[in-house]
């Protein structure tokens, strides 16, 4: 546990300034609208170590990918979302002297993030050189109504003497990207114009502005402008005692949404109308706005504060992630917290994300997600043409921003193929969670054709075995390579095969205009293409082990040397740091989920022994070095009633950025694998299903905990499931809903109590 | 066919300027002396394009390596041996205008490489913007007697009227690669000084120094300096049809071989020492020691004069790469002819040239060979170590210069480990040829014994089948990656772990010192390591296809599409070029010699069938699109008798760079595939082997050929074998010496005629 934050229910809480975590805590304390966020960097000067980070969602630059020596296929350039301009800036200056964190005496410090509202605060007490005591007080946030609209107060308060303080508020766009493969720097300046910046990403050729409009107590500003940069500078006599403080409206504008033209009247408006609205006001709007988003998806427990904590600030950071209001967004795996990872998108999405969104933010949200990969769905054509598939074959990226495949390493970029099963698993998935099998006749069926045209070139036929064969994949568990008949990808594939299938035939039958348009504009020869992929299906090859009675990760898996985890030596750990590449390569060690994952996702497909043979199997010799595997362990273990490996998983992922347990949290929070954190609560403790359309629950609670409470949205109500050691209780907001709990089926008209 | 360069035994001839050929021809005309090189640059300034290259032997810049995403024990850096100062420079100006081929009308061109003594001529006729005519000859070579010193004689005739001819030699360190991971320059001045230019390498610190001594008919020099650079301007008035000879030698000094502080004086002294013998003597110096080069390798063929050519020049090349004076130094897969591949070491040199050095420069210069590695063993123990391995095991690099690994591709690095055996096999090879068993005891074994540990560790027990395995390799076939049992590595394992146990008892047998040495300095404890060796070769697994008689390139190799290379569309190849990396991977397509590059090595253990099945199915879908395979192929075809498919083989190595098959003969020669070549001729067409200590012979001769002779160089005698169609005739230097034709055996005292 991290003694450093204080535990709290709703908020993160820092109690005193330390220069080593100041990092780490722009992480944590990070802000996000949905469309835009970035780290929490301190608004005055800071000449300490610190990563600036402020990102607007899908303004990304295509870096030309760096390697030793260039094979056919790599992509071009890996995408990555810009650090863009430092639009909180405020220097501040106490009788001449610059406030700056690093250089005064810190009597007290505070700082504490307001997940409830997502609002950041910070109070702090400080000594000068001069001898000036002072109290600041900043407050900040995104505001979640006004997506382009960022708000600082910063208040100042001489403590023990009249002081002039200065107010320098600017907006500062000469950034760059920390991790940048030529060092480069990858915005350019368009124009810098009285309150406005506004500049252009270098050969994507974006653009955005950024304005500012500030107000102090009617004190005058001078307004200079520097190549890059706006500055608003003011001074104010302060006796002690009494308080300056200064409100900074920002308008951040991008050519997103706005002709290039218009940003910086845009950007400047957005400013003036916060202004015109006031800090108070637009306050209240971010409460507002933000009790709407958690209603409909809170996770009380009790008995474990920490717990409480950890799953709070998982749900927090994913609702300032993601919002579903723009289908050109996504979720990188940093969020708007780092840099790291470019924040493009990884199949996370719907391996994890997907999930979350679907049951606490509704169809709508959810849908936004699909609809962005069907909108890439050409590219995606595209991609796999470039491996040599033909006919409509999809392939979508293992990391992409726009639709082109931009992961730099060869070996996963055309390898780790089994992502475009989880981009079809999660149509199916929508259409289970909300009913909405429209979906497959507006967009789903294009999707889940393509892939499955995939499928059925990328599995061959061996002649030597009698059977459909599928070489040299990456499965989930990146600590292999080029293996051949990876079980998970091959099960998935056939699941792609027969769900493909099966959609078409559905929208033939429901919408038969649909399904014309869809086979003149795809090519679909529905007899012809399905008949083979029936075939692929009833001949398929998918390793078993019959004496330990296992699904086999891949051909040769039990040729290597059986050494389980639990015999490791904890100094060695993780190996991705302690060993060679090739060492990990020959292990048997397993990084994520493999096989695992794939009994995860048709855990109906399989009785209740062979998920536990192999679960008891594969977990001895998983590592979980990757955030998003310990979750999915724990959804099993809790389903095969191992409650107590279940509750140690589950806590791997719950507090994982929080306790920071990799030593790495410094370079952003892992906030797609916070979804899978809030899936080990609701499909592992909660043993959330649905099944033929009828939401299920199978609760199974933590020793740790004496109850469990969670809301999900399910087909237009909102539903409270509260576990106790006692009972099930369900309340449902909106239409009565049947619910099966432990077996049995329930109509909840309000409110359903069921005794255990 | 090269319709550009002229057929001639002996020479290398262009008759005419083509801008387009100016780079390729640079390094088809290359110099090379075995310590130093470079490419045929022109003396004068030429503005067009052009490789300027100039190296010195194991002078080298780690380049730090460039990738996308670091892996675990990635070497840190690619050693390159680097462009070094433009020695060769002659700026000449006629009445004051440039002389440079881009800009004067060329009335005539003529150059030569004459590959009997290793002289470069260029002769030419050109007209001047400026209206005048001259005629200009330069004749360069690098001495072969002075290692150190570069000539260049450089003769300018104005046939039209009376002209001011201006000579300015000079030397240029202000040099860079092309190949640079970071645009870097590699090299730093120390001091320019009067008539020398030292400079050194950053990083690695070497230090070499240049000086020129000039003459020309007794005119005056003046000397300018500039950084990194000398100069002698001399102006003479020359009347139409009389000439103006420049004289220049070159000192070429380096710090792996004089102290520091003294190179400025060593280059000086060497530059000096050539102008005090002057040119005509170092000229015959130069013939001289080069036909006794020449005596013991030649190969001479009637009836085909490309096929005479091209082999003389393959000959041609190696000999002025590499002639074993020097235990630091090695062969770089493009020798002193371009920068590809960094002028390092890889396993080309045991598996390939090594043959070729044995047979034509005898014993000592092999023995140099084998000493570079011996001398890197423990950077081989150390790089074994880094990947997990214990005790002693080594794994040579697949690429080094200074016995760290520096190849920069983890697939290759960690996985493509067969080439450890080919640094066994090249000791054995050597013991064989040579029957010089000492060489066991003083440096051999200590090499052996930790190869062997390496396998003996890499190699693990499989308790699923009850065999020994090798996962995770990467063969010759380079068109796979991360396989497990690939054939040949695991065959040629085995061969170490048996030739090792054997190597340890010879020693212990005969040389007990030796053994008692090696035993204390290796820690090695015979009894109990080579139980484990012996236990591992006993159940060794080694992939094999009953039903088709062939041995099985690796698991899962028959699982693929059968598809054989006569059925793919030509406009597809090569595929490394038109297909991507994935689809390669994935294909059952071959790049070079696998399997059969172990039926290649390990002939004796297999019957003629068992030969020929393997080579129809491997050939049949091999590629051949490394420039080391066709060689194989080709010998194993003669062997096989199937002359005809021997032939085109052949054809595709021996004038690979002559003719430009790919195309790139721009970047450098494939110097180390160039013994291949004569392999093919010597092993292939010859027949020639040894067995039981004996040479043998077993000509075919193809169709187009009326003659094969070639010479070898057998434990102190030279041997020359002449194959008809109706005779073998052997003439023998030295003391006769039995050996066998076409499986009978003769004692050769001076001559034997066998007919056929």
């Amino acid at each position: 546990m991290n003694e450093y934050l204080k535990t709290d229910p709703w908020k993160l809480v820092e109690e005193r300034f330390d220069p080593l975590r100041v990092e780490s805590s722009e992480s944590l304390f990070a802000l996000g609208n949905g469309v835009m966020g970035g780290r929490a960097n301190f608004e005055e000067h800071y000449s300490g170590p610190s990563l600036q980070g402020n990102y607007i969602g899908a303004v990304y630059y295509p870096d030309k990918t760096r390697v030793g020596w260039w094979k056919n296929g790599y992509p071009e350039y890996f995408a990555k979302v810009l650090n863009a301009a430092f639009w909180i800036g405020v220097d501040v200056a106490i009788d001449g002297e610059r406030l700056d964190l690093a250089r005064v005496e810190v009597l007290d410090f505070y700082r504490e993030m307001d997940m409830r509202r997502s609002v950041l605060t910070r109070r702090m007490r400080v000594r000068m050189a001069g001898g000036a005591e002072v109290a600041v007080e900043a407050v900040r946030f995104l505001s979640l109504e006004r997506r382009e609209l960022g708000v600082v107060r910063y208040a100042v308060t001489p403590l023990d003497r009249t002081a002039e303080i200065e107010f320098s508020p600017y907006i500062d766009a000469d950034v760059r990207n920390t991790d940048a493969n030529y060092d480069e720097k990858f915005w350019e300046e368009v124009a810098t114009d009285g309150d406005v910046v506004r500049s252009r990403t270098k050969k994507s050729g974006f653009e955005a502005a950024w304005a500012q409009a500030v107000t102090l107590d009617g004190a005058r500003f001078r307004c200079t402008t520097e190549p890059e940069k706006v500055r608003h500078t003011a001074v104010v006599r302060c006796e002690a005692g009494r308080t300056a403080t200064l409100c900074k409206y920002a308008g951040i504008c991008s050519s997103l949404n706005h002709a290039p033209d218009e940003l910086a009247d845009a950007a400047r408006a957005v400013a003036a109308d916060g202004l015109a609205a006031g800090f108070d006001a637009l306050l209240r709007e971010q409460e507002e706005a933000w009790a709407r988003r958690w209603h409909g998806c809170d996770i009380v427990i009790e008995g474990d504060d920490e717990a409480q904590q950890g799953i709070r600030f998982c749900i927090f950071m994913l609702l300032q992630t993601y919002t579903g209001v723009d289908t050109r967004l996504n979720i990188g795996p940093k969020g708007f917290t780092g840099e790291k990872y470019g924040g493009v998108t990884y199949w996370d999405t719907e391996a994890y994300c997907l999930p979350f969104y679907l049951a606490t933010a509704g169809a709508e949200v959810a849908r936004e997600l699909l609809v962005y990969r069907y909108d890439q769905l050409d590219k995606a054509i595209e991609n796999a043409a470039k491996l040599g598939f033909r006919d409509g074959a999809a392939l979508y990226p293992m990391v992409t921003i726009n639709g082109e495949e931009c992961h730099n390493e060869w070996e996963i970029t055309f390898e780790e193929i089994h992502r475009n099963g989880a981009i079809a698993y999660a149509v199916f998935n929508y259409v289970r969670y909300t009913g909405d099998e429209e979906y497959l006749a507006e967009c789903g069926l294009e999707v889940l054709l393509s892939i499955a045209r995939f499928w059925a070139q990328r599995i061959t036929w061996s002649e030597a075995r009698g059977q459909y064969v599928m070489l040299g994949v990456t499965g989930p568990n990146e600590y292999e390579n080029n293996v051949n008949n990876n079980w998970y990808t091959s099960y998935i594939a056939c699941w792609c095969l027969r769900y493909a299938a099966e959609a078409a035939a559905w929208v033939r039958e429901n919408r038969p205009a649909d399904y014309a348009r869809i086979c003149a504009k795809r090519g679909f020869d529905e007899g012809a293409e399905t008949a083979r992929w029936q075939r692929i299906v009833e001949k398929m090859y998918l390793g078993e082990d019959r004496e330990r009675g296992i699904f086999l990760q891949q051909d040769g898996y039990l040729d290597k040397e059986q050494v389980l985890v639990a015999d490791l030596d904890p100094a060695e750990r993780p190996i991705n740091q302690k060993w060679s590449w090739d060492r990990i390569l020959r292990s048997c060690f397993i990084k994520q989920a493999d096989v695992l994952q794939g009994i995860y996702l048709f855990q109906e497909d399989f009785d209740l022994e062979t998920i536990r043979r192999n679960f008891r199997f594969y977990e001895a010799r998983t590592l979980h070095e990757s955030s998003l595997s310990p979750c999915v362990h724990a959804i099993l273990a809790a389903k095969i009633g191992d409650m107590e490996k279940a509750y140690e998983l589950y806590l791997r992922t719950a507090r994982l950025d929080l306790d920071d347990y990799n030593r790495e949290v410094e370079e952003g929070c892992h906030v797609t694998s916070m979804a899978g954190s809030w899936l080990s609560v609701v499909e592992g403790f909660g043993g959330m299903r649905v099944k033929e359309g009828v939401l299920t629950f199978a609760p199974h609670l933590p020793e740790a905990w004496r109850s469990l409470a969670f809301k999900v949205n399910y087909r237009g109500r909102v539903l409270t499931v509260k576990c106790t050691r006692e009972a099930v209780e369900v309340a449902c907001e909106g239409e009565p809903v049947e619910v099966e709990i432990a077996g049995v089926r329930y109509c909840v008209d309000r409110e359903l109590r069921v005794e255990n």
